[in-house]
């Protein structure tokens, strides 16, 4: 089984460490293809940063060649899957909707830890459109950006654990990760904090897993059918040459 | 990994349905172990069958004696697996909540063809509850019973179609079975109605191996902790002697 | 008119306050019958617990020679109330839903004080299913269990003044007690914070009065329809021989 | 105890037959003083009436001279019981509040039967604030104003089974009589569709002697507090000598 | 283009400094009529104010001779407006629909500063039948009431600041003014805490504008149609002689 | 005051259409500048081309060299608005926004009458996250293409008013038009239909003007703050050299 996971954002290095954690999530025999756009911003936490990435990502998908069986969209609370679900019968899995359905298997209540504050806005009119929200009982901001993470870990980590807990107090007995690449943090708020920990990237896959086992495809008789074919002025675009 | 899978009747040919198309949705190296509460009713379209049989599923898990890795709580719109996810660290999923959650990945909205009317109550409650109602187009009822279901499998067969479509009309795209033992109804909708079908069994499977595979356990820290120790006259209940 | 009002727990000295508690609040041709189930739980404060009482509740209920007018299900946020009402005309009057639609008379938004963190998970299921929840300001916790309330009288009282006035602060108007055996707590509440205090007990004793002199019974035309006739294996529950 | 049941209109015929009514239902030691507005519409079915006889009805009150327990605001969707609420420490009972708390309690979901059409939007609004409304299947209108009910009462009898039908079609297992002064229809609608049928000021009286005889009175810690004392011009109305 | 703007008590004073905000907002071609009730309250904080206002401003509309375009409804969180709506064909705007409509525009959530705490369950009420309380974050009371607002201007003003900032706090980032009279503040919330404000008797005058320009009219096919002719006993409300 | 119309899509024809119902709309003062994405799909009615033109729109608009004082988002039901929230401090309408928004003022409850039946999915889920959906009674496709108004001028128009009729029917009582391009129709809805009708630009225009006028902006102390500055690679696109 082939597995793209497209990264939002264009910093290889991200989706090195997203292709990393849908590896480690992977079945035997699932091969992860971990890719970003050619053209975008190096890190999301606007609307308009993600409206951007949501075209840079779907011309990403018209340029693969070779065939796969699921599609993981890899921004966490970014816009675009449905888009994507109209390209291709394969099941594609935004990793904010696997996160949430997840969480919801395992506690009554989920928290999620996000990055910067102005991204809560966007998670949550991800959530709502997608009817997860009812069991949401918090979204909270580190402040700490995605591509700062590493800046300094252990102040990172203390951010991400104290956010945390701000989510259990408001009700979560299980926190989701809103954002890639804090290796190590899903451990520490596990052991400091007793709730489970969920990655959406890792979930993604093992739901992409589960729908190409079944046997499900992207329901084509609805909103989700393919795009009418029409003329598209100047797309997919053409040579983006240098960065 | 051992997933047991927890039929909500007493109905011995039914758990061997069930547990045959736990089988066929496991991985290679996944253990289906289906069972049956000793005691209970044969069959379940009633909140008054779902109480009972609650507890008769809750007493024989208490019987289990060797580990397990995940539960699947298999009875459509059914009450109870809360009291299971307090009873274990293991996932506990709700075949209701699979095959919903599921459908929500594959499509827009879902809708629901069960077998008699009056359990369109209890999948309404049961996913109300799970806060996953927002995208459930529509519940509709053949008027088969779960035990009638071969009776003139044609007829069934078309009694499913013709709801699978009125589902289709309020705007479904995706199909769940709101039942099991209706080998072959499947294909058929997908074959004749377009629509992708999820089975709430076979998703539960794919969902417990995707939290195990994870590492995600139930929650304890909130309203999932195990029960207190105390005093219960009389349970587990003692002798069921005869049927 | 016969009330049975039917204790969750199995605890007879419960049983005799909450008879004591409707008893006061009934019209004087009214007779109160207490009663408690035979097997289960001493208390409740899990989904574990209220599933195995919901249970051992109706085979009580099938132990009824007498005929009864109404029967009050005394578990403040339990389940099972909707199998009663399947089992009989009378009209079954479950105390969470008959505190929440009193106080929705005499205020604007009511808040609950219950006994354990744990049961507010319950309490809500229970008024999210009930429709119920919409003018709900808080629900909180005293952290005393239903069997300690009366460890040190003094202590709980201000727990649950305290909690109270939270709940007031959070919106409420009127305060719900979500559990029993809390004699003179009602008008300390309201002495001291000027809130109208509903006990269920009370309440639903006067509602069941009502749906009985209205000639009103539990409708038999949707879901509510009394359970097919069926094979239910080793139930009722043959022999509780020792407690 | 002494129960004032305000009629929303001025028509006396109307309001003999809403204190018939709620005689039917009071206990024996329940008087009711059936009353109504001085000035003010014949009849309501629009929010331009609805909103006259509100004040209409305020003032009505502020002329009671004699002490009572409980009022009962008597006009079915309408508008102004949150006054009186205030203006009063009694227990204040919408009877669309009674009508649809009490169809909760002995079925799933109701619908409600009123005259005009243009009624439907009225009673929305009020169960909306109410927080009663997610469990109502339908409100619909026979198309007969309220003054009209006795000009041919085998066709409105019909009018009325016929939209009754149509609420348990959507799903109501109760239903609720949206309008006063249509004697016999609760019986034939029981007998002919067998749906338990809830008259709201009969309701409302059993409710009214509920919260009495549980010394509950309307909360004055929150937003329905007295209205403060200050001037208002030309109020209460000073002589309305004609008709 | 002629505006009517009825304040919603009885207060010149009031009226004039509403009119003045209408005319500052209003368009080159735009005749204001700032006129109030003849009875009714000098100002308006409790739902037994609101329903006299709402009677007095409908009888203060039966008394315009002259036509206009449209009215603007001026009470905060008040009542009656469908009533007008149903008297004319001109657009009725009542000003909490149009402050949170504007708010809506040009940010994500908004707060709204009003006078004192009983008015919040009004403004909430108001705003949950229009189906426009989805987007607000807050409702705050400063605790100074509408006559009170020129007592201490510099401390009232504070106390706006100090709500503006709660409401800030809680997730809104456009604040309505839930009153009239507080020359300058809008300025000052903008200036010290950046957010934009919503006046919305200007915000209505707007919207008034548009509906003219655009040649819309309430809508007559529905519940907003007139209402029936019928007698109305003693009204309108024959002579106020004396205040 | 200047007012950039934005068409969603790249026919220019298309862009006329708007660019004249904008005119009319608008007020003496006001300049209407009416454009078009410089790539990007002929006409939008799909996720995945709402996707690809809402980036192109942004690119648009960071070409704009002349200052502006309002912008229209026009795209019936479309995405991306938010991001042009992000870039401007002149406040940005969604063409959807404004028409829900405005029929609100003038009815009860809305219908929206649109294009293809795919269409709809993307407008509820604009309506739901702008929490305008609740007063929305039905959105209805006429089967009829954005492109193809002009083929059958007449069947058309008996398209757009059976679905208008039939959004009636579900409790509609104004009508928006969901898409543009169609002269004539709201006349004759209003004529044979009676309901008034609400052309989304056109409202936008207004509102548009409103908030300039009364010196509202896009509040920047949110999630509409503007995006950071950081690196994206190849935005915005370079050369677009051919259609």
């Amino acid at each position: 089984m082939r597995i793209v996971v497209l990264n939002v954002n264009t910093t290889a290095e991200m989706t090195a460490v997203i292709g990393r954690s849908a590896e480690l999530a992977a079945a035997a025999g699932t091969e992860i293809i971990a890719i970003e756009p050619v053209w975008g911003p190096e890190s999301v936490e606007s609307y308009y940063d993600s409206f951007i990435s949501a075209a840079a990502m779907l011309q990403r998908l018209l340029q693969l060649t070779d065939p796969f069986d699921a599609l993981i969209w890899a921004g966490f609370g970014e816009r675009g899957h449905e888009a994507a679900q109209e390209l291709f019968d394969a099941p594609v899995i935004d990793i904010t909707h696997a996160a949430a359905a997840t969480a919801c298997l395992i506690g009554r209540r989920y928290g999620i830890v996000t990055t910067l504050p102005r991204s809560i806005a966007l998670i949550e009119d991800n959530l709502t459109t997608a009817g997860l929200l009812g069991r949401c009982a918090a979204i909270r901001a580190t402040g700490v950006g995605p591509l700062d993470l590493d800046r300094d870990p252990e102040q990172t980590a203390q951010r991400f654990l104290l956010e945390a807990r701000r989510c259990i107090d408001a009700g979560a007995d299980v926190i989701c990760l809103g954002c890639a690449g804090m290796a190590g943090i899903e451990r520490r708020i596990t052991e400091e904090l007793g709730a489970p920990v969920v990655d959406g990237v890792a979930a993604a896959v093992k739901l992409a897993e589960a729908c190409v086992t079944l046997g499900l495809r992207t329901s084509k008789i609805g909103p989700l059918a393919p795009p009418l074919d029409k003329p598209r002025r100047g797309w997919p675009i053409a040579a983006i040459t240098s960065g």
